[in-house]
């Protein structure tokens, strides 16, 4: 257990099947009583890098997902249909984010305490590992030179934004917000520094409507041992106009959005929030900080504190954009966001931490689909504008509770 | 009226609000009667260039969509919120793509013909569209140097594969899909003449999966003023390869397949279709022609007929991909299938006619939803091999009739 900040507690911890798991914890009942709360993890899982064994006895070892190189657009595409000891599985009606029961043999879940206040664990049916003793370099697959693969030797990870599963991310204090926030630093410092990674993302899917089946509010963390193409594209972006400007463009952007402060939804000492000038989704808002910061270990205590209930009324404002329910209860509008972190390596420092946050949302019960244009071409297509979005932000932003 | 190719008459036509509309016929009842089969669109819609008039009788000039270039990503954005004249909306229920009904006043839909077999027009909605008397220029939005801007000055248009709602394009017969491929090439001719136009993209989504409402069997030709994409990260590898090898790439990889065999599904004397070696959807099938082509225009005679076919098998294919209904009925896969063609000007000599066609569909019901990594980050993560899938094509595709 150590002390990381502001009062927020880690403790390492690992899973019967040898994966790892992290405790942040802020709450003052578990200061001096933290170790008697966890549990060993009791279940009956093999480790997860022992060889599979087949019913004659026969030792299959694990491999790994590999990814290819889609010589067509230049992206690396990890294929995760890899082995794994799936010896033991959790009921299919269990919820595997939730606390362990009190007093229970062993958790139907991931996480053998009684009560957490966020947990992060890497993630048991990886897109992304790296499996110890396959070595992490390019081959040919059937010996053809256009067609390059490689292990996916990433590492995927789940985090936890409350042990409650009825509470949405937007209804943690901002105490907890500011804990979360601290996991994400920890886990992206942590996570940068392993062999051949290159990026790391923090990210929350919500809504069924984007596929997500367990409500409890968790978020991932991949770790990606490549520059992801949306990455890629920014860099090529950024480093072109440093070469004609000698500037930041991330920066450049923010500072032309105060200037016009048409799309600006929330200011803050140290943050900014607005509709992006070519925003590409029915609703989308860029949080960016004051201050050049390339990812979010590099943030420092008062911009984490700000970003806690900075954060939270963005959530609100998110919420608030489409009608409530007849009884008042807010709408829990579908959205991805996500942490853009600068590159661990190379052209780190022309890029700079924002946050996106977006929905596929058109309207209540009516999705924007990637349909040919989107999908095929890659080319987005708005039905609205970034500045009718902006409007109604600002519009609800005024029943704001926060 | 004009006979362009294989027995395929065409014949020109304009809506009441002056769009165009093509009939592409194949039937021979229309041999000689085509001129009277066809009635003036005698709905109420205004001129779609004319002002709006208030009801004060003031006018606001009709507004085209515009684009904003994402400095972020190199990627021109079409907001199409523009203004338009949507004096007569067709009911909720009706199908706009039905013939009209014989010796009705007017038609409910968009085609002024009791009968046709396969037919274009232009989209009443469109994303893109030349506005008559707007300058197609960039300017600075706000000001801003960052932030160019322009008319989204291309074409949408909609093509009718059938006039039977009930019939999916697999169920035409070939003759019909010869039809359709000679409008595909037709159109394409045409746009690519158009002022500014650099790309045209013919494709069909099929499902209600992917947001498709409208059942009736059609497909959608999008004239793009700009590089889309996925076409630009094309254009640069092929440009890299060429620089490389004095080669061109797509030729390379098909080159590839055809020597590996491994996930070749179908092949023809002038066609070869596989999964490609980094396939990144749940089902994804390249079929590209054995001869470089730059686009369906420059296919010849005997390409076009032998693509009639071979097309239709691939269909049947994506049909019997995922298990059949109780009753031997074969499952409508919903499916994104798009032709990639060549640049109009620059580039056109590297990149090379090729259709992708694939689903999001990962089993009955179950969906690959774009998050987090897909959509954030433009990240894609298959769970399934290439060679998982060509298999089960190439063992279903035993069952195949066609």
């Amino acid at each position: 257990m150590s002390t990381i900040s502001n009062n927020v507690r880690k403790t390492r911890a690992t899973l019967a099947d040898g994966r790892d798991l992290f405790y942040f914890d802020d709450s003052a009942q578990y200061v001096s009583g933290e170790l008697t709360r966890r549990l060993d993890d009791p279940r009956p899982l093999t480790d997860r890098f022992a060889p599979i064994v087949g019913e004659d006895g026969s030792e299959t070892p694990i491999t790994g997902p590999t990814m290819r190189y889609d010589v067509l657009t230049g992206e690396w595409i990890p294929h995760a249909a890899h082995r794994m000891n799936r010896t033991f599985l959790p009921p299919a009606d269990a919820n595997p984010l939730a606390p362990a029961k009190p007093g229970a043999a062993y958790s139907d879940g991931e996480i053998p305490a009684e009560d957490y206040d966020v947990v992060v664990f890497e993630n048991r049916f990886p897109s992304l590992m790296r499996v110890p003793g396959v070595v992490d370099v390019d081959t040919l697959l059937e010996g053809e030179e256009l067609w390059h693969q490689r292990p996916a030797a990433g590492r995927c990870e789940v985090i936890c934004f409350s042990p409650d599963d009825k509470k949405s991310l937007r209804e943690v204090s901002p105490t907890r917000m500011r804990t979360i926030i601290e996991a994400w630093a920890d886990r992206t410092e942590e996570l940068s520094k392993l062999d051949g990674i290159e990026q790391v993302f923090c990210f929350e899917n919500r809504g069924q409507e984007i596929g997500v089946t367990l409500h409890h509010p968790h978020g991932q963390i991949y770790a990606y041992p490549y520059l992801t193409p949306r990455t890629t594209q920014m860099l090529a972006q950024a480093q072109a106009h440093r070469a004609k400007t000698g500037r930041n463009l991330l920066r450049d952007v923010m500072e032309a959005e105060l200037r016009s402060g048409r799309r600006v939804v929330l200011e803050g000492e140290h943050w900014v929030a607005y509709v992006p000038m070519a925003a590409r989704w029915p609703l989308e808002i860029h949080i960016a900080p004051r201050r050049d910061v390339a990812d979010l270990a590099e943030l420092n205590e008062a911009e984490r504190d700000e970003l806690a209930t900075f954060f939270l009324q963005i959530l609100e404002m998110m919420d608030r954009f489409f009608p409530a329910q007849e009884d008042g209860t807010l709408t829990k509008t579908p959205y991805i966001s996500g942490w853009h972190q600068a590159p661990v390596g190379e052209g780190r420092e022309d890029l700079r931490l924002h946050l996106q946050i977006f929905s596929f949302l058109r309207s209540p019960g009516k999705l924007k689909y990637l349909a040919g244009s989107e999908s095929g071409m890659g080319a987005w297509i708005s039905d609205t504008t970034p500045e009718r979005i902006a409007d109604r932000l600002i519009e609800e932003a005024k029943e704001c509770t926060k």
